[in-house]
């Protein structure tokens, strides 16, 4: 079988799971116990910590709060930074940062969507008009999931902060943490992670904030993770995310380069009569998003499926919406015909380049097969 | 080394971790993708869902959430249900609900405490005293964490209905799930569980709601759980929780006996010049809580550790609150001394009569040589 849908999640490491297999059969202690073993515990969390953010954000401005997932990191921005006045984002966002708008609404914060570009990108020069004295924050995704387009987030914070220094700038980071080569600058407040993207497990993320940042807790109990998240930490979960975060960044730039090679070496095997290229150049490597002409994605995905290759069709976090089509998609620019047909491809270290091309082959010989079954 | 704080964390059921394992390397899929793995994954949910609920009520009644812990099960329940008017609970809660009701506070939410009697149980009069047509949410411990001391939440549950049919009964039975004999009446709207208090790990939780009632979700995206709480869903936590409560339920009832009987040994072992019992005859026989005479409970701690013995002194996940009393012993009705004396000592189905012999002899070494070190 070949996985191409890393971008929904990755298979984890074993490697880095068996490295945190001990936080399972010997070190399985609250790490609130007042006895050294939980003791021990706080300290290999905070080392975790420490490690985790080491990879994208300079310690001293920065801190690292362990969440269950990058939906919680979202919710907790947002909810904790736009209380009042207006909140910015953008067309191009994840639900979890997308619905979490659509409540902020409710409760009576006006909200602002920034359009996108063709390739999922935000037109900045739009997000920034949308900014104001009364914005309380500004949410922009780094990498689209669905078309893996790259925001700038550094310089859209720049600039968001130049109008209006006191909205909180928040950015969904899950497709590009242990992917991108990439470094939080200041101005970016608050930054979400997720671990089973990047070969950890389900049930684990990470809120990046800046230290100075006040953000309320939004999981309110025993105090843990410093006051800012309660919960019993989830030490396996955790250690296992730190590992393969280790794993990930030290190969990161070869990864990153290979990935490239691997996205355009598939595209360029892949019947250009029959597919649209829907993600840009400049976006992230891990993600090509296509669209098969006149045909529909779905029905692909599943004939893929019936030959051995696993592919998405957009963001599998939204697959129990009403919504036919993707609004990323839609929000690019593109019909609903070609918001149809949207397939995409997305690569992990793992992935190899005869996968690739073998998934090449898969892909143009359904899109002959049910072309010739429609008749187009 | 003889652990016994099972009440802050259970060893992960290694069985149950085993069964669960393929989760991780083969059907690491995400739940919510479109091919056959996804909807397969579905559909081991659904079955992990009902499996878990099926324990302790009617299916046809309740629905089973799954959360990343007893926190945020508890919070769902509380700031879902409790938006105006007032909220009652307890002076025996645990953080999650404690912290949480202090949230309410500030949110303008007027909240009401009800006191508790020697053995940490709520005074039911008390409790129904403050509920009147405003109360938009009831909520009240199973088992207390401190000293295992058990409310009738079915019966109160009926009591708080009859004198408001509207207010929400929620109730955190973190301590009782998986341990106490126990159905779930109708009365009773929502009912937060753990994992990890069980044999499963950490950063996984349930929240048991009656289908009719509305209670918002609190994690907010993709639209996971039906809707009621996004998030991929931690399907190997998931799993290994429902392979866990298995084990736990298949010997619910011998367990519950032979831990009463561990129980009344332990203490019957104890020196009771030395110890002063907390926990009642009809508290959790999973949880002894005793108070060592004049002595502090924490320098105890240690000592025993030294000795090989882990315990707890009281609520490991409130470790971080500067509050050097337990508020739960102090609303007991005990002094401060007494208060700093509490050991708490809680069994798992996996602790033999041998350790508790072993702990009953380190515990009345290491308080006699603590009382001549400090000339008591």
């Amino acid at each position: 079988m070949i996985y191409l849908d890393n971008a929904a999640t990755t298979k984890p490491s074993l490697t880095a799971l068996s490295r945190a297999e001990e936080f399972i059969t010997e070190k399985y202690f609250n790490p609130s116990a007042k006895y050294r073993e939980g003791f021990s515990l706080q300290s290999e969390l905070k080392t975790a910590r420490s490690s985790l953010l080491s990879f994208i954000a300079d310690s001293a401005a920065f801190e690292w709060i362990f969440t269950s997932c990058g939906t919680e990191s979202d919710n907790q921005a947002i909810f904790g930074a736009a209380r009042r006045g207006n909140a910015v984002t953008t067309a191009g966002e994840h639900s979890a940062v997308g619905a979490a708008f659509a409540e902020l609404k409710l409760r009576g914060v006006e909200t602002r969507v920034a359009p996108l570009n063709s390739d999922g990108s935000v037109n900045v020069d739009a997000l920034l008009s949308l900014v104001d004295e009364k914005t309380t924050l500004v949410s922009v995704i780094h990498i689209n999931n669905e078309t893996g387009a790259v925001n700038d987030i550094n310089a859209i914070a720049k600039k968001v902060k130049a109008k209006n220094p006191r909205a909180v700038f928040h950015s969904d980071g899950v497709q590009a943490y242990g992917k991108l080569p990439f470094r939080l600058a200041k101005e970016v407040d608050a930054y979400s992670v997720s671990a089973h993207k990047i070969g950890g497990l389900k049930g684990v993320g990470g809120l990046i904030k800046r230290k100075t940042l006040a953000l309320p807790a939004y999981l309110i109990g025993g105090g843990q993770e410093g006051g800012k998240r309660s919960g019993t930490e989830n030490t396996f979960g955790i250690m296992s995310f730190a590992y393969a975060a280790e794993e990930k960044f030290k190969t990161l730039k070869e990864d990153y380069e290979r990935m490239q090679e691997y996205r355009e070496l598939l595209w360029s095997l892949l019947d250009q009569e029959m597919f649209l290229r829907i993600s840009s150049q400049n976006s992230s490597p891990y993600i090509l998003s296509v669209s098969a002409k006149r045909l529909r994605g779905e029905i692909l995905l599943h004939m893929a499926e019936d030959k051995g290759l696993l592919v998405g069709t957009g963001s599998a976090c939204s697959s129990n919406a009403k919504n036919r089509y993707s609004k990323v998609i839609l929000a690019c620019g593109y019909d609903e015909t070609t918001a149809d047909g949207v397939l995409r491809l997305s690569f992990s270290p793992q992935t190899t380049k005869e996968e690739v091309e073998e998934a090449a082959k898969i892909l143009n010989g359904i899109a002959n097969e049910l072309s010739q079954r429609m008749n187009i």
